[in-house]
């Protein structure tokens, strides 16, 4: 029986799908179009919500499941229809056809800190902060978190739900995220180029590194079921760093100087994206998650694999 | 432009279509058949997840929408996938079309404590007790409570979600609730007859009558938005009962003893239903939600809406 992972040609997905398959694991890759997936995975190409594409990737049963596919968050803002055919629609399909596998999996979800608000409150956010999305993403990721906490309550699935704070860096290139200038922040200084920020110098963000997020994620698939919250949900530790200090960094490990980067604030982007207040997230602590320790090791990881490609 | 009202056949839909009639209030009645829909309001029978029953429904525009059509926790034990079909895709539909009338029209949605979980948390529960569904129709109860929330928040409806406790009495007959039995109490002893009670003497309930929930779901529809919890859900306020008070009592008001019960205790309706905890609900008490008062008025009102037929 195979590990499944959905949006494995993802730019998560391939790091999680990459280390299973080292690690000696037999994986399904399931995403749109096989290329990205990465070699060695059985490549299921197709539309999650059709039952045909779903049942190839559930041919041999189902050892697990780490369900990244997703329109994202500027997708489903702008096309609200998309996101419920996708987010909560074949996300449910895709939970029944793992609970019809018999074996009780564990799935793993990637849910986001969208399920807080945008913006988040501003007194800061904790484990009993109460859910209150206001973009379609986050209120289909909330509702979601549900279903997997509800089926798990029922015994049908062994359910986690991650939610992430800002991933960096994303490639290059549209990504239907609204925070994507995160990302286009470290191609633009590596490059050495000039680059226009969209909210403030002291803009406050969340931030983790992709290949510490796939950690996250393989300690949810692997870790110990007797550590997890009783809620089925942890939001994962991040930095909480200004991007004004990161982009020093950057600057800093690139060799370029940080005057190439100008602040031309966007007040609804500042509003959502660069108001991240304080963050505790004593679950995930306890349950073994974390972050990448400090803005060095962030921007470094987020570095190497931009030069891995 | 007309008030919807899903479910208006039912045994709680009726009474509030009525006094919306009786108000002098313009009336849309949906339920699968008419029968039971007072006379006046303007029928629509039919499938609520059909987009032509639908449009039928919202063919003059809506000036608000009281949801309470469901397939009921037994009934969606039984079935999960009617359940979604009718308490998460058609409620989304519903809600689409509600904001797409484009008035941002107020929606009082029936929500049920089962989303606190079964058992409920013997701690008790208050406005801060995490969501932990086990049943299905908890948990579908849960996901639309989040729909409705992230809607409003984006402004595009105005919504509120309202979390009925244990309604007495239901009519005789299947209802497909589980708690079923605590409604056919009062049909035996008002009949004089014999009643098995699979609870305890000592069972506990919350509950509330039917005449007092229509009060309530009335005052969601009609309050003063201002007054409503940032969270746009409340737990309702109701009584904390034993099994063998409230058929004291009962047995008082039909003059019949109370030796007509005896108690044969189902293990798993004990503690689904028989094992509610002490219940705060701050937020609803400040919004001029209320429960009956005291068991004597509870059952009073119950059996005067069984006599109204």
């Amino acid at each position: 029986m195979a590990i499944i992972v959905t949006g494995a040609g993802g730019f998560v997905g391939r790091q999680i799908v990459q280390r299973l398959l080292d690690a000696g694991q037999s994986v399904v890759g399931m995403d749109t179009v096989a290329t990205g997936i990465p070699t060695g995975a059985r490549a299921v190409a197709g539309d999650v919500c059709l039952p045909a594409v779903r049942a190839q990737a559930f041919r041999d049963g189902c050892a697990a499941l780490v369900h990244l596919a997703t329109v994202p968050g500027g997708a489903a803002e702008a096309d609200p229809a998309a996101s419920r055919r996708v987010n909560i629609d074949a996300m449910y399909d895709l939970l029944d056809d793992a609970k019809a596998a018999g074996n009780r999996p564990r799935i793993v979800y990637a849910s986001s800190i969208a399920v807080f608000g945008d913006p988040l409150p501003a007194a800061g956010v904790d484990d009993r902060t109460p859910l209150a999305p206001r973009m379609v993403y986050g209120g289909h990721k909330a509702m979601m978190e549900i279903a997997v906490a509800m089926m798990h309550n029922r015994g049908e699935i062994e359910g986690i739900s991650v939610r992430l704070p800002g991933i960096l860096a994303r490639p290059k290139g549209p990504s239907g995220m609204k925070s994507a200038f995160m990302s286009d922040l470290f191609h633009a200084l590596r490059a050495g180029e000039a680059f226009i920020c969209p909210v403030s110098t002291g803009a406050t963000i969340w931030a983790q590194s992709v290949s510490r997020c796939a950690d996250n994620l393989l300690h949810a698939l692997t870790m110990d079921a007797a550590r997890m919250p009783a809620t089925r949900v942890v939001t994962l530790p991040a930095q909480r760093i200004t991007m004004g200090d990161l982009a020093a960094e950057i600057a800093r490990q690139c060799s370029v100087s940080p005057d190439l980067v100008t602040y031309q604030p966007n007040a609804a982007l500042e509003a959502a994206f660069g108001a991240n207040p304080p963050l505790a997230t004593p679950a995930a602590d306890h349950a073994g998650f974390a972050h990448d320790g400090d803005p060095a090791t962030l921007v470094a990881q987020a570095l190497s694999v931009i030069a891995a490609g």
